[in-house]
Parts: C-alpha cells; sequence; structure tokens
C-alpha cells in the first residue's frame, strides 16, 4: 500500500472591514466539496459550512486553517483549506497596525490660521479637533485610544492618527502676493 | 566516479555612486581563492582580480556572473562568483529608475510668492529653476534629460525630479493670522 499523500493547501481571501474588526465577528462560509461514500470508491458532493469567528483586532494576514476539508477521494489525503484575513478597503480609514488612520484635506488658511475639524471615528461618534497651531505638510495628530483592540489585549485600543492633506490656492494675485511676502517670514 | 557538484554561488554587493552609474566605471575586485595544484589533490591560495566593466545606467540589481572563481578541491566544481550592484546612497540625489530625484526645502513664502532655486545636476552643472506658479505639497518638477543614461540605450536619459518640501513658519503672530486670514482663500 503507497502512502497517502496530503493535497496542497487551499488557500482562499477572506475580506472584513475595519467595522467588522473593530467589534469582531462570525463569518460562515460555504464550501463545495467530494466526500467519499463508505465504499470507499465512489464521491458525492457536498455543501458545508465553516465558521470563521473573527476576534476584535485581528491583523490582516491572520491565517485561520480547516484540516482536511478539501475533496475526499480514495487515495488522497484532503487538502487543508486556509483563510487569510484582508482588510476590506474603507472609504474614510486605512489601517495602520492596531491604529486606524485618516485622512483630512484642509486649506492652507485652515492649517496658517487654524480651525476645528469634525473627525468621524469607527464607531460612528465624532470628535471635534481643534487646531491652533500652525499645521505642516505631512504633520500628524493623534487621538488616542480610538484606533482598532490590540489582537493579543482587546481591552485595550490603538490610536486614530489624523494625516492632514493641505490644500494650497491654485492662483495667487499680484497683490496677494506682496501682501504674503510681507507676512510670512524669509525662511 | 560520483559525479562532482558545483558549489552554491558567492554572491556580493558592489557599491556604486550615481556618478559612476551616470558616466560608466570599472571596477577591479581582488578574490583570494584555494587553486588545485598540478597534482590534482593539494591546494594553495592564489590572489585574483576581477574586472567588472559598469555601463552608464546600470540599474541597482543588475548581476555580474563570474563562472567558476570559486575555491578548488579534488572534489568539487568552483562556486560561481556573482556581483551585485548596489546604488551608494548620494548626499543630494536618489534615484528612480532611469530619473534622479533631487530634494529642495523652500519656505512657504517662496512657495507662495515665486523664487528662483538653484538645481545641481549630476555632471556638477547647476540649472536655474524659476518657480512663478504656487508649488503645493508633493508636486514635482522635472527637467528633461539631466536623469541618467537608459542602460538600453545610453545615448538617451532620464529626467531630474525635483520634490519640494515646504517648511512652513513654526508660528505665526495673531496679527499675522489676521492678515493671512483676509488674504488666502476660503478654500
Amino acid at each position: 500500500t503507497r502512502k497517502k499523500r496530503q493535497d496542497q493547501p487551499i488557500v482562499k481571501d477572506l475580506q472584513v472591514t475595519l467595522e467588522e474588526i473593530f467589534i469582531g465577528t462570525t463569518k460562515k462560509l460555504k464550501i463545495t466539496r467530494k466526500v467519499l461514500n463508505p465504499d470507499g470508491r465512489t464521491t458525492r458532493v457536498e455543501d458545508k459550512i465553516l465558521t470563521v469567528d473573527i476576534k476584535p483586532g485581528w491583523k490582516a494576514g491572520t491565517k485561520i486553517t480547516f484540516p482536511k476539508e478539501g475533496d475526499q477521494t480514495p487515495n488522497n489525503i484532503p487538502a487543508d483549506i486556509v483563510f487569510v484575513i484582508k482588510d476590506k478597503p474603507h472609504p474614510q480609514f486605512t489601517r495602520d497596525a492596531s491604529d486606524i488612520r485618516y485622512k483630512v484635506a484642509i486649506s492652507l488658511r485652515q492649517a496658517l490660521c487654524g480651525t476645528t475639524i469634525n473627525v468621524p471615528t469607527i464607531d460612528n461618534r465624532t470628535i471635534p479637533l481643534r487646531l491652533s497651531e500652525v499645521i505642516r505638510p505631512n504633520s500628524i495628530k493623534r487621538i488616542q485610544g480610538e484606533g482598532l483592540p490590540l489582537p493579543k489585549q482587546p481591552s485595550k485600543r490603538g490610536d486614530l492618527i489624523i494625516e492632514f492633506d493641505i490644500k494650497f490656492p491654485s492662483k495667487i494675485s499680484s497683490s496677494a502676493k506682496e501682501i504674503l511676502a510681507d507676512t510670512l517670514p524669509e525662511s
């Protein structure tokens, strides 16, 4: 008798929203597989539901393995089925480990003269953030504890990181240029 | 008689400056290797110079292989020696395929009101570049034909790409803020 070999793992992506990662979720995934009949030679096709329990804060790339859930045949060891967590793109946020990034457009005037922005959170609240000092290109603000749960310590959370996209005016009149040149420091 | 197997290739980094990539260069590299004596059993140690002819525009990662230049023993096929071109960090420029990138710091005032910057080139010239329109964060300017030679067509050259690092004032007085708020557009 030849030694049976296991089929190569079947790897599937599992798209998860940031909101689902935030609270955790259960995904039921239907697979269709060949199952060996009691005669040990013929097979039938069966549907099966695999249940993936996604814990709060799980990272993209996390793998969940269901051993030997691939096709059964008389001569094989069925493949493992592996699901890999992938972040579904979010309209407002991106994930950065356990932090959440939020990019907001502000005008140059707001960046220089100050403003208040309303920052949305992953759980649908709004946090007003007063900007009083000068906001520079590529600077960030951090709101602590408004990120995702830490996967190994879900009672703690990462931060909400605010990035600024400073919109410059496309044209400035000569008279405005003169005023700006008088008002802004040389370097 | 057993069949001889070749030793694993010996891979070495070869650091090259952007100036060397620009004009091409010849690198002489000394290796020390065991060489089989005429008796076919004993070995001696020899130095050898390997000459690498680096052509203008060669990309980082280009490999040059010297077959069977590794140690000789009675029982082996000597390893190939492989050099891999690496870019030596440059104080002013970085390479981006056949383009050269140059990052220049300008003040917010210069970005808004205009200025002339002096752009250095890889061959030690200076190109004055007049900035008359508004320079935005992350915007670039391109000077055509001042990059590196294209490796497959060395008579043509990539571009010199100028990136701007716009320095904002760290503090602005309340009176200046008022003037700026009156002068800059709302959005």
